[in-house]
């Protein structure tokens, strides 16, 4: 593969570097820990997965992590009230509430009730405001990720052509404001689109977000492009022995790995940035909280 | 000119009238008149006209007219102490302070003031997020304003490649999130594009909102495509009389429309809808302060 391979490990590693460093200054000079509250509601078996990894990321830069774990039968009401609890304790500094919630719980509800300056995931509509109008914001940390992956490949991303394919408050829209900024000329991508492989083969930067397995094939990258593929995809793997499945991204990796320039791979690229970006934000949040200027990680 | 001509007229005549019959239901079935407060500080002569055309807007609908006059030495803390009471003023519906303010005055501040229920300008990042996450919102009111003179034109645009040129909080990034929630494939180009005209060339919608007169030339539209001029331009027009001036959009108008599959003029284009679209937000604004569903404007 003659593309550069853009190792999420090697990303995320820094960016915690980065968080222990800070995390540490501040206990130091302010005397304040960092905490992420993580609320999961129910028994979802991949949710559990991602909270047991956010909990070990907090031990890894020092960061203090408190779990509350309700039960499936949870009301709204009750979630929201733990929701005010957390905002009001000044001990926390980040807050997130693992998603998906059970349909019994509206999710805008719970974004719209963690107070802005906790909303770590960014989801909160001040915060997507915030980003757009170009101010400080908690910006979501899948995208962030994203970004700091391009960033590290080359810096200086002024005038190139992006496409984002996927327009999620998530992901999509987030990554389009942070290139945006970044002055690229930017087109938002989705399943209407019409001759998305014509567009795929102009940009200069290619962002994946849509969760549809290998959906961008090889002919769709420009030679040269950067490649970030956002998408974590579960598909069936026999030749792994009956019934056993593998983790694979919304690119056709290993022939687009001919074409790119640099490329993310899956597992293994922006989704280790996800959890390393929390971390991130949960300083920044805590920073901001005690009226500090944001540290510089 | 081929071209049909977006007539700013006839499209803000209409929304006028259909807000002149929501606030006649407004008051009838509930006993409210909305009211607007404008706030002008200074003496800007071209703010002056604007703030007497609201005015007059109002009077043509029904909408209640407030306007405070503060003298150019206002400072912050007093406008904001302003803003602040007619936040909490049950009689205020929409509250827009006249922009630009004065130098000691931020114009940020001031946004993040206003209440966002009454935010008709749209322009608190509350409500920009609002927009972007595909929530109800207030909506800036030039971009609505195009948005409502393309979907005149043309009601599906369900995978039209835009082209927005210009990424000002007030019109370039909203025309963008309106239009994306359209389902078009929407590029957002700016001062860094490269090959601005080959993007415009791919455009079935473009909207040009760079504040530059005569920017856009006649050989960067495709043909038969939908023209939103956004720019107003003062230029010199010597023909008029020695030091006559007249009003450009950001497209070189005459030769674009005979390319164009329909284009607004400038003046009586889109910056009619401006006002038009002010007078909607003050309804609606009126209509959700009371806990009533947005009205059908």
């Amino acid at each position: 593969m003659p593309a550069t391979l853009i190792d999420g490990k090697h990303y995320s590693a820094e960016v915690k570097a980065r968080v222990a460093v800070g995390v540490e200054a501040l206990k130091a000079q302010h005397g304040i820990t960092p905490a992420l509250a993580v609320v999961l509601v129910g028994e979802d078996p991949a949710s559990k997965v991602y909270v047991a990894s956010k909990g070990r990321a907090c031990a890894e830069v020092g960061i203090r992590s408190i779990e509350h774990r309700l039960p499936e039968t949870t009301s709204e009401d009750k979630l929201l009230a733990l929701v005010r609890q957390l905002n009001d304790d000044p001990e926390v500094s980040g807050i997130l509430v693992q998603f998906p919630v059970p349909a019994q719980i509206s999710q805008q509800a719970v974004i719209n009730t963690i107070d802005p300056l906790k909303d770590v995931d960014g989801l909160h509509p001040l915060n997507a405001g915030r980003l757009a109008s170009g101010l400080d914001a908690m910006v979501p940390c899948t995208p962030y990720g994203a970004y700091l992956m391009l960033k590290g490949v080359r810096d200086d991303l002024s005038g190139l052509k992006a496409l984002v394919i996927g327009r999620s408050n998530l992901v999509g829209k987030p990554v389009a404001q942070l290139l945006l900024k970044e002055n690229c000329t930017v087109t938002m991508a989705h399943s209407r689109t019409k001759d998305l492989r014509a567009e795929a083969r102009a940009a200069d930067i290619l962002v994946a977000a849509i969760g549809r397995p290998h959906f961008v094939q090889a002919d769709w990258v420009k030679p040269g492009a950067l490649v970030i593929d956002v998408g974590i995809n579960r598909i069936p793997a026999p030749e792994k022995g009956e019934g056993k499945t593998r983790l694979v991204g919304d690119v056709d990796f290993t022939p687009a790995s001919e074409i790119a320039g640099a490329i993310t791979p899956v597992p293994g690229g922006v989704g280790l940035m996800t959890v390393a970006c929390l971390m991130r934000n949960t300083l920044i949040a805590a920073h901001r909280q005690a009226g500090l200027a944001d540290p510089a990680v």
